[in-house]
């Protein structure tokens, strides 16, 4: 497993990955009594410690509800930077493009595949180097079968963007709209989140395993 | 892995199986809304539908906080029998236990390992026959290294119970006491749990990841 | 416009209906305070009072979240026949379609649809002749523009068991599926519903507007 | 219909336009999740967008209860010009009037018909040339059919000046204490409010259709 | 004054009575900790507790808020004549009016004059002789004074019937509108009351002193 | 009666006085909704509205829970003179004195008799001149009728200050604790309070009429 | 120490020994997470586990508030005879005095002397020979040094009909009221109680400190 | 008894000393209502008060839950010097060994031996001599008998550190590990605290008889 002992893991993102984490203030929520949020955050823990107790790892969650990637840049010297993570894990762009069809009149609120290409290329850029472990980029995604639905397309540009940056880069790449088109071969989409955006504890799941995949995690270690 | 298509699995415990399920007056917890708690029947709900979304297996959480075994017994008809399932998972004793030694005086409170033995052997073997897929009886624990501590001694005994009447039913045996025996080689309790009873979701995730063994899980499947 | 002075008209359906109207106890919500919920009862209500005043007419809100029309049955004296309405508007079917989808494996909560035919045309025979002035039947919706959606095709059988019984019955018919899909034609699902079931104002509007052209409404009255 | 693609409408008043609009801080209230409040704003966007959603017309509600124009008028630049609307709609004056009644020893909190006059014509004049839409202003009411009554009495005079301003300055203009006393006729002021002041949503719906004529509004459009 | 010492009053009567009185179950509401309600009673218990502290008159208050007339024969048995009080305050006849003006066509809430005079009356003639120091009919008011509104004039109707009854029954008669009306010689109802009905601690204070100066309170005693 | 039309009432005080103002910020209680509280303040401002309606009188209520003269001494500025009143009201003392003997260690929470005398003397000589109406002085009071009571003679000596002050300066003096001391002649002080300090309702009116007397309300006055 | 090993102490009273403990429907106060609230009984069972740990003397609260002799009786099977103590302690009396002079129109809720001297008397003479170990009564105490207070007075008489009890029967007898009148010679009554009733913790040590010189406790026992 | 007549005694420490004090912003907790938790500076309170209650001492709690040794440096000045006390108890440690174990990752919140013994001397050093009274260093402990439990054991080697320190400047020295081992011989720790770190009132009496013993507490003083 490429996370090696006493490394620190950072998770950004928007709601997805927030899921509701204890706050205090503006700290990065992290240490006792499970403030991970109930999202695939948590359950990232919950398997690292079980599986790999020996190594420590310092998880910690900065996922804000409603983020974009505008937001991310914002406040990424402290939520990223000033944390100095061996680990990054990145997952934003939902809300860049689901404002785009459930507030179209709010143009502000959105961005642009321009504006997110160039903004998520430069937080990738600058950062990479600073990290002594890695980092992962995670794709977008919109729990819906059909890739004509309007936003289900729109999330695919942004997906494919991702894809490239990490090509470009070469950080670890996780498709997760891959992983949920694979799971929604077997269930609706409600059987794993009640808007196609916020995942229940079954489409955590899926997230976390394809995030533990990237850094290797083997399950059965130790057993 | 054992579970089968359509199967439902029922879990039935004390607190650590409980974990704040969401109670809908007597009912049994399950479907919508992730009603089955923050504990291990939680993690396993998230595991088997992420891996096996194609199973559709019904899982349903009927811990109780507080309950010993002659509690069991009392509800065993409702909240077992009358739920039909197709596998079962008892994880039962620590409260049998710990009312020995935080509140030795209400003794009315407490079980005695006969008592323990032959109420929970009369379950196991009443119910086993029911059961299309299978019973699993997990050992109740105390998250402390030390073996002669005088509660963990205790629970110990309760522990062999529980292997003496798996091995005579024939029923699939976790012990979790072993399990959380090697997590505890490389870290204190307290880094999984506040009393060294409840375990935080890391060690949630170790019991689930014991369970899942016990029915021969495969996490690799679908990769 | 089809309901005359100081008849009463009874809401009938599921979550869509209820919206949270105030309760007290089992009693239908009408009266002072606006108990209607937020729906389309309410914005109906709305109308109706704002355009013809001089009516009076009352307006009962007995819808149920959760409700199938196995619900519906199960009430139907208490909640309809014992309020002995003028006009009866029913809304049904979205949970009987929707448990199919988001869970399967709880076999009991689902309707089939020979059973949602053979309830609802039960209802609406029985009731339509109690009735001094009628009855409109509401098609159940899925707020998705894709025909071939799972749960959208779905839907779509229940739509058609509900336009069927009211050709058959002569009841007064509102396909909400399509007064759905015309609005789809302009914007997002997620601009009118978080979940594609529950409108926001926008839809409940869409909803009331239906009703409204079915009992033929002038807005333009009094003006 | 005269409001335009994608043109932003803005609503500004006291507790009859806010109705408790959703507030984060001093922002105006627009949005996702039904922001605008229980009133006429919120009945006005139902409407809009049901028969009109290709629009996609922004509405934002800056009403703040208990305001006068005095308090109008202190915030005019925060929550009218910065807000760059196309279309602005004004409905105040009534706690300039009711605190001479209700509260006259507290005379700071009441605004004489100069004042109110001078105040209003200043905002209306300095505005109306940077809406690219129109502006649309609403004679304050007192919902009592009896001329006499002191307070509407005092009402009245402070609905014509809203008159003069409106014809001095060609802005369309909504006579809502006119719509009130037609609706009077038909019932007592308590069927549509519990103080004379603040609507029901059947009153809140007089309003709206008010305010839909006024900027040319066709209710069967689409249909 | 009339009350002599040790007697027992009680009032009984419809929200503007009930006023928030601290209930416990069904109890009527009396001794420690002010449990009256904030309305007339609470006025009235501090006058005669001050100025005739050595009476140490039981005072207690039974009423409900929404009560008609009809209520108060429903649950005259449990709340007046079990209490077997030396005093009874009646002030009823609000609702069974107010219904008829703000909820028309929930016509089982309202109740005509013809029920309302026969109701009265034989309460207060059967209860009458049942009481050792004397009952106070009062009358139900409008806080309006424009005597030609519906409500107001509906109300007077009731009003004269509860006079006529005071009238045939010798007992002791209180004409509140009466009260009101001089008061609102000097200020809008605004001042008083938000809705006409439910008086502030101004309004509260004049039915006190008419309360009290039927039954011959005087304010200077001991003074 | 000696406020007259229009004139401003202020109370300034403690605990007794405060008994639950409505607050806004730093704002003092006054107007709408009944915010001043439920001591003596709100029972004073239902008898001069109830009896003298005409007279419109602005009545305010600056008491302060837990306040001493050095408090009241320090927001004097702000909650006196900023507010212009015609007629003030000081209830004083009693912290003063019970912090004496409910906290003698915690000292800087005690007031000694001298620095009473001194700063109350001050506040009475500079602002009795800016009055257009009066001022009225009471005593702090002890509800308890045993005069050698060590707390009940501490506070005599306070209210003796009080008398002396008042008998200086020729403002209107109200000597409570006589007040108190009669009615405690006909019952126990259990009877109008819980702690001997905050009066109940009956205490209140107790306080009420004493201030009244003093401004010479005529309680008959418009009968 | 006179309470043996595994003895249970049953604490029976009024809102003295009540104090907020902790309930759980009917069920008497005891075991874990410190049920029995804040009075003495929670002062003694710190003192008796802390001193005499080895003793694991089981303590159980059956205190209610606003109890009077009369209650206790009502309920004394099942608060005392079911739970089978080995010591009792009794402390009640005060609400049987107190009604009698703050609530003296409610006569129904005094206990006259003669009343409660039967009552204890009763419970007292049928229960002593049901325990093991003994019965501690304590008199009630009115935290008052003036003995000629006429509520003081009053609760001397009650604690008088106790200690004759307690000679008749040969019971351990504990004089609150005496120790509560040492204590006043150093402070107010206002430094340990807020209503001369209702101790705060430093009368509730002074109460557990009697209590335990009854039962011979050694606080220097282990040191 | 060591403590003197009016002397000032304050308690620093983390959660086993705030035990949920009441807080007033920054305040220190004293006076009236109990505000000193419920930990062993309420239990001393308690015995201070009822035993010495001439003395008049003046108790403060100043403890922080989740505090160190460095967070009690950094507040020192506010919460310490600037109170001006007589006597001060530390009792630190705890959480400086804590977080090594529940969250070794999150190494900030660590103290290492060396900065826990530089750090606590010196405010012992600079302190001691401030005080007219004396100063008491508590060890800190962990209620585990198991004295090769690794975090027993890295407890004792800081508890060995208050032991040098006190050695060194002659404060007075309470040796709590010692006396909870005491108390382990009798009972499980489950009995006195529920995560071996947080005494119910059995262990704060525990701790509250040996801070006593230090400052020669009689218990049997006045009796």
């Amino acid at each position: 497993m490429k996370i090696q002992n006493g490394q620190r893991l950072v998770f950004i993102g928007d709601s997805v990955t927030d899921m509701g984490r204890t706050r205090n203030g503006d700290s990065p929520s992290e240490g006792l009594f499970e403030p991970l949020g109930k999202g695939y955050p948590h359950i990232v823990s919950g398997l690292l410690n079980a599986v790999y107790p020996e190594r420590r790892i310092r998880i910690t969650n900065v996922g804000n509800s409603g983020n974009n990637v505008r937001d991310l840049k914002a406040r990424w010297q402290r939520d990223v930077i000033a944390l100095a993570p061996d680990w990054l894990s990145i997952l934003i762009g939902i809300n860049d493009v689901w404002r785009q069809f459930d507030s179209p009149q709010l143009t502000e609120q959105t961005v642009s595949p321009a504006e997110y290409e160039s903004t998520l290329r430069e937080l990738v850029v600058t950062t990479r180097p600073r990290l002594s472990g890695g980092l992962v980029l995670m794709t977008p995604f919109f729990i819906e079968p059909n890739p004509s639905d309007a936003m289900r397309k729109r999330m695919d540009e942004y997906g494919a963007i991702c894809a490239g940056i990490a090509r470009e880069t070469g950080v670890l790449f996780v498709d997760l709209q891959a992983a949920f088109n694979q799971v929604l071969k077997h269930c609706h989409s409600g059987y794993i989140t009640w808007d196609r955006v916020h995942p229940n504890v079954y489409g955590a799941t899926v997230i976390a395993r394809e995030f533990l995949r990237a850094v290797e995690f083997d399950y059965n270690h130790g057993l």
